[in-house]
């Protein structure tokens, strides 16, 4: 008999997520941890880059207290106090998951595992933090094993903790750089990027692609850069890096910009040029797992091609978020308790916490032209927004886009202050197959920014009001 | 042949709004406004109001700068530099207003409306401010005439400019007083309880029933209370005002609790205890237009009981809010342009931007118990939301109320940081009909405060994953 319903292997959002709710429908569940409870994300990504980049923007609000009526002198941060704070939070967020752990009586093995044959399931073999071997069995597998930071050694691009850092890195440095590199304008990039430029250091970002943020909707990279730029930051966009070394002042990032080349100077490197599935080193190729370009190849249930192997969050492709695989842990440990119903398909948001915020979720209207998708777009500037106004957050917009033929809402781009937290109600919008009439219907309280969406979902037919 | 299609009177939002509609609708539209275009939301509510909350909020939270590792010395303000900054807010907006009027070509008259029996629709003749009167006439005429602030004279309860202040008052003072009593805990005298006290100023609110935000839900109320009291604000409930009048310091306001009379003395004393509709001086006794406990009687469409006449916004009626007043204007315009859809209610939610802010809407847990509802309740704190703990806004909760038998969301209640960005989010999964099963399944984004809208609704069915 085996020792388990189900095995969780990893323990970010989605895989803790899944054992509290196989737990809930009665299956005795195990979750193993190589580090830390919680995973990447609570510990060195989502939840700790949060706290920086609140104490970034505190900071940075202070030195335009006057347009409030306000006044303050001798403005200052301690920069250990920060990352004290940052990594505090991390911990309390650890924390919550051994108690959630505990009260759902999910037994924690700590330490690495890796897949061997088994009968009903792969047999996970655990070498202990503890030292020592544990093979446990369960009906059901699921591999939760998350993502690293690529690295590029070729192209001498590969932290090594002292010039060249990665997220980890980022995070908990001991003293505060005065200048950096940022190479990739992705979320993770910008974000450490707004956050070491609200404390005053000179940051430049290379991206590669001709345009920064290259997965948003064009115009939200044309107004981000812009509002990045206003903050300090520089960009260099269509650059192809060749080059990461050590120099004597620091670190030097030879680009090559339309054939031409350019060596960009700084304390230190920031990598961010996208992650790595953790599909090494724990059994896949002995048991045959089919990988796809990297990442584990599932069903839409979440299965792999062996029999009890189910994978979610990062390790099994994109888009690489916590709420992706936490959806995915939910339908997965739903599946292996018995549950036969389809898994819908909500869409998946995505969100960067920079000053300007960004938020998007559904198709861009670049996406919805390469599909020759027939569209309404409409748009709506926080600058005419009487609550954006009064509260002086007015950069930025709500941009939407309908498919001309149904009136179904396809997608929606926002940017401006805390847009993060309004995303949510475009998505429960296109969950529910809302239509423009649906959203021209709905009465959006005032004052608020979110009457922006409102707007933004009457201008694309023409209604717009404050206009 | 009559002047215009449509004749609006009274350009608040729910006025100015429609009058664009129609006009987008093809109408010929005149607007009469006694005063400041975009009325009293603009120009002394909602608007001006936010932006004082904004430097009050800032304020405030430069006492806490350690907890996010920055720090401050000699912090202050200029309280008239606070003032002026809502004001040029107010000012900003109204001149909007009269770029959409001139855009859209609708005729800004402005002076006093009064009705007069008419042909098709009562005549309307305006006392001009420029002086004279102009009479005009339209196929239809729409009241969007709003509400003032309720005036108790008989306990001494009326606004003087001097020691006893309404909202006007309350926005535009020379000089900050040191203490305040606050009549009225809903949603006006609460925010300006709330940014009074900010500057620190000694505040006591005055509530005639026995808790405070008498039309929030009760456990909202109860948690609201707490965190006021936390900032200092000192509350009186159930406690009936029996006099108030001028004493040699300021003002004594004299109430009676639980049968036990008590004195409070104050420099000012703001008076919040609800409003009046605008309805004398218009005419309205002789054309015999119906009222109903002091509000204009309306059908479906806001069409009142005389041929040609509608009436929108506060002075149809509650809930006194400025979106209920733009959705029932456009409605109108859209009737008298010849539409004839169903006005389609969305539920109307309730914003109070105090500190923490609260947001609902739909039904509470004391009037679904009323009604003899099944329900399902669910609640999640912030307290353990990670972007919460991240940001150090921890105070507040979500609760979610369903109907047991169908499933359906039927009201949402919330307090905490930025939530009336939020709640759309619920006033779309109401108007969706969207059911537990629906809200399980979207993807919130992680991580957001958003995501305690998911707890919530999980936690109704014994799902919740974070508690």
């Amino acid at each position: 008999m085996a020792d388990f319903d189900l095995i969780v292997i990893g323990s970010g959002p989605g895989g803790y997520v899944a054992a509290i709710r196989a737990s809930q429908l009665g299956q005795k569940v195990a979750i193993v941890e190589r580090e830390n409870l919680g995973g990447i994300c609570l510990n060195w990504g989502c939840i700790p880059t949060k706290a920086l980049l609140k104490s970034g923007e505190k900071f940075e609000s202070l030195s335009h207290l006057k347009d409030y009526g306000l006044s303050a002198e001798k403005i200052g941060f301690d920069f250990d106090a920060i990352i004290q704070r940052s990594r505090g939070v991390a911990d309390t967020m650890n924390k919550g998951v051994a108690f959630l752990m505990k009260k759902h009586k999910i037994e924690v093995i700590e330490g690495s595992a890796k897949l061997e044959r088994g009968a009903t399931a792969p047999k996970v073999v655990v070498a202990l933090k503890a030292g020592g071997n544990r093979t446990v069995e369960a009906r059901a597998v699921m591999l939760a094993v998350g993502a690293r930071a690529r690295a590029l050694p070729q192209i001498g691009l590969e932290a090594d903790g002292d010039r060249i850092w990665a997220y980890r890195e980022a995070l908990a440095p001991k003293t505060l750089p005065k200048s950096f590199v940022v190479i990739g304008s992705g979320a993770i990039g910008l974000e450490f990027a707004s956050f070491y430029r609200a404390l005053g250091a000179e940051v430049t970002v290379v991206e590669a692609v001709d345009r920064i943020m290259p997965v948003e909707d064009e115009e939200v990279s044309k107004t981000a850069q812009k509002a990045f730029e206003k903050r300090g930051i520089k960009f260099r966009v269509g650059a192809r890096v060749t080059r990461v070394s050590k120099s004597v002042s620091g670190v030097k990032v030879d680009v090559e910009i339309s054939g031409k080349a350019e060596a960009l100077e700084a304390e230190v490197c920031i990598s961010a040029v996208g992650i790595t599935a953790n599909t090494d080193g724990i059994g896949l190729e002995a048991l045959g797992v089919e990988l796809d370009r990297g990442h584990i190849r599932t069903d839409s249930h979440c299965q792999t091609n062996v029999k009890g192997l189910y994978a979610i969050g990062d390790c099994a492709g994109a888009p690489w978020l916590a709420h992706k695989a936490s959806h995915e842990g939910i339908h997965a440990a739903e599946h292996i308790a018995g549950f036969r119903t389809p898994n819908v398909h909500s869409p998946i948001a995505g969100c960067t916490y920079t000053q300007p915020q960004v938020a998007s979720v559904g198709v861009t209207e670049q996406g919805a032209k390469a599909d020759k998708r027939e569209v309404k777009i409409g748009r709506f500037p926080f600058r005419v927004n009487g609550k954006a106004v009064a509260a002086g957050e007015t950069d930025g917009f709500v941009k939407v886009i309908f498919d001309a033929k149904t009136g179904a809402l396809i997608g929606a781009h926002m940017i401006g202050h805390e847009v993060t937290e309004m995303i949510q109600g475009f998505v429960t919008a296109i969950t529910m197959e809302a239509t423009e009439e649906d959203i021209h219907g709905i009465v959006y309280p005032h004052p608020t920014m979110s009457e922006a969406m409102h707007e933004a979902s009457l201008d694309a037919y023409q209604r717009v009001l404050h206009l």
